[in-house]
């Protein structure tokens, strides 16, 4: 059978730029139909980040696609009629304002609830709807910083880095996607909507797992490790004659079976090789060795050889590599999709397989919306406009 | 009204050391009744990883709240009569073998459906159950590097850094409990369960997001950035008398902001630096002149003064700063819980905020069990045991 989980939900989204669009994503893709509220005449904020092509952002565009776009004025009487029409007529109200914004508009929690009892209502902001810093802004970088993964992300002995993706947006975004489903399956027992809080900030602790235990119980903080693990040897990066390769050697056997595949099978009975302990104690002895030997030949010649004999490697790809890869394209992780003004793209796909969805329909078939594009559509289904009525509301927001 | 919305959710739990563990405690977290199958004697790999107090490791009490654990041997007939009765008792199940493990066994999906119609399975591995890659060993360093994260994360001119926790496993743990909540979700319509087919790799892609549509449709890979934001300026770290401090001035008027609480107000009108394009191009020259400013004052003196102009900024903290920090606190972000044999410890709270559950409910009350803790009561009240029989087992397997 196919069937998304997710069919005949009806999420009206207010987020821009990326937390919380990235869970609108993540429910369009399981089937939810979104309709973006945005402003006339600049909609989402993303919408201007570059790098666009001809009008339109690549940016925007790789996490809106299927959904619908309606251009409304929350300051006029009608712009708030027409929102109050979809909030009855939606499952789920997703926005990232700073808090306080949509209540200053006079919609609160509570108005929406009597606008709406079986409202979700999804929040998601920089530090959440409670407590001293909620009033603040918040940018990726900024909770990635508080947040504490800056502080073990990097080299020992260098400056701390941000991750290299929106880690701070992204996963509280998932979250959020997450927090809205499990909502949305109470819901199916109370016969009630709830809030879902969901701060950018706790979603940086939350991804900490052990980091926290240890440092509660030890008392230290974790520091930086660059390209090794904490408490296994050999597991690390070396460099190889054209790039690099990672060797994850993760027990006895393994370790025995890299030192045969390098031709020094003298090291597994080295006493200062032979238990995990010991090469954790000679880590940096072993990785001179090792990486004597790895330079040697190039990443695809080590990863053929280590592949072989079953010891776990991989290259450190860039993101172009990945286009190439015949196992990504089997699973259907970039997806070639046609986009009105720009042709064929590819943006990264579905990770949730589901038996009762077939790759084809992991992601919606439409593309991201111009600004306004369903405005006429959305009006006349769900706002009760005639269409003389959304063709004269076409006009006077020039959408 | 106070309602956890897995409740009365029950899912078995085969999965070990990080990914899957990480997938259950989110379910665990909000009201499903989780129970880990372990082998006898061994238990959760993740069991015997440093630091240990006492006998219980740190890093597998962080991830194990709340869950209950039994001991079974799969290869026994008994251990398959008992998986076989709890599999018909159970919404899920959960595990994170290596493709094909369980088919060995006799238990692949279809034998699995075969023994309840309704289960949801849930797989979590390196590369997925398709593909020309399913049969490899995976672990989370590894599909950082395949999935390109490591590529983009470190200084321009650095070797690239492995993300400092292990994302590979909990991002890939998180959509995991992402589908399987949407299978549950699903089977509220079409009364059946599905497989949910969760790869580490796919993960790893899907949070690339816009890095994937601009690498598609520039033709160019992006490389690291450091500490600096790719198309905003100022948007970067800079050195304080101290520590560190972000700073994010994302328009002109928060840069003109930021001018004068440096004191030099006539940046604001300088040609170099009047537009984010101008910034952008000259952001160099602007780095270090803002640097010199950010020396001559610590982290908290910067950042009393940004707040108050209300410049978004912050610190760049280690993990132990978290414990200090009053909004962690009021958001429930790091939870004291009591463990036997160490003692009270600190475990990352539940960033999903619903308002149907108060705060002291986001997490399970009871601790991390010891290995087969539960064997006793599940053999009882889901396998069918006479308290006699049970009493046998334990003996039998020492638990």
């Amino acid at each position: 059978m196919t069937y998304k989980p997710l069919e005949g939900i009806r999420v009206l989204d207010m987020s821009r730029v990326l937390a919380g669009p990235y869970c609108t994503m993540m429910l369009s893709n399981l089937g939810a139909e979104i309709i973006k509220l945005e402003m006339p005449g600049i909609g989402d904020d993303s919408r201007a980040y570059g790098p666009h092509i001809g009008e339109e952002s690549i940016y925007f565009l790789s996490i809106n696609r299927g959904k619908k776009s309606i251009v409304v004025d929350m300051k006029s009487d009608e712009g708030r009629r027409i929102f109050e029409r979809l909030l009855a007529e939606s499952d789920v109200l997703v926005e990232n304002f700073k808090p306080g914004t949509l209540k200053k508009l006079g919609y609160g929690y509570e108005q929406l609830q009597a606008l709406n009892p079986q409202i979700i209502y999804t929040v998601v902001s920089g530090f959440g709807h409670t407590g001293p810093y909620a009033a603040r802004p918040a940018y990726d970088m900024i909770v990635q910083g508080m947040g504490g993964i800056m502080s073990i992300t990097g080299t020992p002995d260098g400056d701390p880095v941000r991750v290299g993706t929106s880690i701070g947006d992204i996963v509280a975004g998932m979250f959020a996607a997450y927090g809205t489903l499990a909502a949305l399956f109470a819901r199916t027992v109370t016969g009630q909507g709830q809030m879902v809080d969901v701060a950018m900030l706790d979603s940086q602790i939350a991804i900490l797992e052990n980091a926290v235990a240890k440092t509660s119980t030890l008392g230290v903080a974790p520091g930086p490790l660059g390209l090794k693990h904490p408490s296994i040897t050999p597991f690390e990066a070396y460099r190889t004659k054209d790039s690099w390769i990672i060797v994850a050697a993760g027990n006895d056997k393994l370790f025995a079976a890299l030192c045969r595949v390098v031709g020094q099978e003298e090291l597994i009975e080295d006493p200062r090789f032979v238990t995990n302990a010991q090469r954790n104690t000679n880590m940096h002895l072993l990785s001179d060795i090792m990486q004597q030997h790895f330079s040697k030949k190039t990443t695809a010649e080590w990863l053929e050889i280590l592949n072989e004999a079953h010891i776990p490697a991989g290259p450190i790809n860039t993101i172009d590599k990945l286009f190439d890869d015949p196992h990504v394209a089997e699973r259907n992780m970039l997806v070639e999709v046609e986009q009105p003004g720009i042709g064929k793209i590819k943006v990264a796909g579905n990770p949730i397989k589901l038996s009762h969805v077939p790759p084809e329909k992991e992601i919606p078939e439409e593309h991201a919306p111009r600004l306004g594009e369903h405005t006429r559509e959305v009006l006349i289904q769900y706002a009760g406009y005639t269409p003389d009525e959304a063709e004269d509301y076409i006009r006077r927001y020039q959408c």
